[in-house]
């Protein structure tokens, strides 16, 4: 099956309208029209080869979610018309120890939901800036939003559980105190499950101006993190800080911030190393520096839920397939409110 | 009362005999005839003023034994002639959290058993290369190994206890695969107690010829980290590295070999950075890098009473008190195996 769809045939080259093939559905796949498809920060990297081994055509995208058009014969989960979504994974080996715990982002054979290993032509898995996907069911998430939210729950898929899995490890409920580094489509995710799940939450940011902003989407309080009256604030108070700044910045005066057996998980990866972080800073309060990539299919949906349930979606800019570019320049600025999500609709254009 | 000691009057002089007073024992204190004490590293940066802020004369000391010689009258857990310890801490706050938790390592207020402020004379604390030594009751451990073992117990109040408490918060024993960094004073305890503890350990050391010396403490597996073959043979496949190692080193090819969810705890602190680590080290597997500083008292008893139940003590030399600015100098060329004692009847002399 042909379909439409945007994306690069190099890394110096502007996203163009492409013609891609679907594979027809296998026993255990799901085939979906493509309603909304979240732009994150890592299809830049990915399409512009500023990550190693992007292959081409490159099409991004994994924050994607549409309505199911036909099953294969065994899938008994989901019928055609079901409104669902496909996040950052479309495989894995599925029996090794992390598929067995549902981890299957930390499988050795996770496959991408694109730039990934497949039999399917061309040889790479191609993503969500297209009308239609096929995905065996196991990478499938039921969406229980109401329908007029359906392009603001696509962010979910990789900026709202690559938050939600950390908070979660980290057992982040009531009586925490959580904090959220950087107010972008991952924090500002950070910063509203964070306070939906009842902990108390501080943001932080570079930006005297993104002040309101912050507490508008629900952070308790605000710091700028230039001001050391602002920060020291906070010192040793934080159980959990979720940084989702990739650029590379001092990590120490977040960790100063930790209380004993705190834990600052990074969720961005800069291009260039941080500044190292002093020993110090971890030894004399048990502290962790840590990581955490996206997240298992199990709390995937775990998610999902628990923002259908509570009202929760993105903050979202809806373009135009044909602004991808623009949107890229835009994003690159910090210039969007929180995430830009394509109408696949334009697409057929 | 005046006793003997062997300190530092400057951080350019070399360590010599002095006089110092011990304070009477007050209602809560136990006086302790100090029969050996442990030589650590800390030892030489602090009396040297190699970190910030050392008072003089600095009489460093901080793996203490020997016999209880008096005690004050609200003293009900120790008696004249008892077998004792003292590690690094004589105070604390001991109300706050950490106190409560029998943490008092982590008390902003944990008052170092040498250099730490008191109101004795000389307004700071001096600690066990000398006769006598009178402290806090709660700060007193008891030693329960045959007295013939007494010097070996020496390094267990420091280097010790300061590998047990992390190999316990990260619940080491049985199945679990354990990483010791560094074959000094505090990795060949660390392979000592994770061996104990029921883990399979794989000591790591730059040095070839340490590699007989660590299957002898207890490693099951040796792996020289300039060997890339040998190291990648743990990959992906430890549940905790112990780093003992205080130089600057690269912390990536110890991080690669952690399994998913695993932890690197740092004990050793560098005067200079360690390279800053890669953050993808971290993110790809939910690893964690850590800190962890010596330990608190409840565990460190419990460490004490495991090395005795399972006979467990330090590989020492014993030496003079005016032996120790000679085994400074061998510390410093890594020449010892694994820790200096003092005999501290040879301060009489
Ligand atoms: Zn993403
Ligand atoms: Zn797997
Ligand atoms: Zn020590
Ligand atoms: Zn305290």
């Amino acid at each position: 099956m042909t379909v439409k769809a945007y994306g690069a045939y190099a890394g110096d080259k502007p996203l163009e309208s492409m013609d891609i093939t679907r594979r027809a559905p296998g026993a255990h796949d799901v085939q979906i029209d493509i309603a909304y498809c979240g732009v994150c920060h890592s299809d830049i990297h990915q399409v512009r080869a500023e990550w190693a081994g992007t292959s081409y055509p490159c099409v991004p995208g994994h924050e994607i979610v549409g309505r199911v058009s036909a099953v294969g014969v065994h899938v008994l989960g989901f019928m055609p018309g079901d409104l669902v979504g496909i996040g950052c994974i479309v495989d894995s080996c599925k029996h090794c120890a992390e598929c067995d715990e549902g981890l299957e982002n930390y499988c050795d054979g996770m496959v991408g939901t694109y730039n990934g290993p497949t039999s399917d032509a061309p040889g790479h898995t191609l993503g969500g800036y297209s009308q239609q996907i096929v995905v065996h069911e196991r990478y499938v998430l039921r969406i229980r939003h109401p329908e007029e939210q359906l392009a603001a729950v696509a962010p979910l898929l990789c900026a709202g559980i690559t938050t939600w899995s950390p908070l979660r490890l980290w057992k982040i409920g009531p009586g925490r105190k959580v904090g959220v580094v950087g107010i972008g489509g991952l924090g500002h995710m950070g910063i509203k499950l964070a306070r939906a799940l009842g902990a108390h939450v501080v943001a932080f940011t570079t930006s005297e101006s993104k002040r309101a902003a912050a507490l508008a989407l629900g952070a308790h309080e605000v710091a700028v993190s230039r001001h050391v009256e602002e920060m020291s604030l906070h010192a040793n108070s934080l159980d959990l800080i979720l940084n989702t700044v990739a650029a590379p910045h001092d990590l120490d005066a977040f960790l100063a911030l930790l209380k004993r057996d705190g834990t600052m998980t990074l969720v961005g990866a800069p291009a260039s190393p941080h500044p190292s972080p002093q020993v110090f800073n971890l030894i004399m309060k048990r502290r962790s520096l840590a990581g955490s990539m996206i997240g298992g299919m199990p709390e995937t949906q775990e998610m999902l839920d628990f923002c259908a349930e509570h009202g929760i979606v993105a903050d979202i800019e809806l373009i135009r397939a044909d602004e991808i570019n623009k949107a890229y320049e835009r994003m690159l600025k910090g210039e969007v409110k929180y995430r830009f999500v394509i109408d696949n609709a334009t697409l057929a254009a």
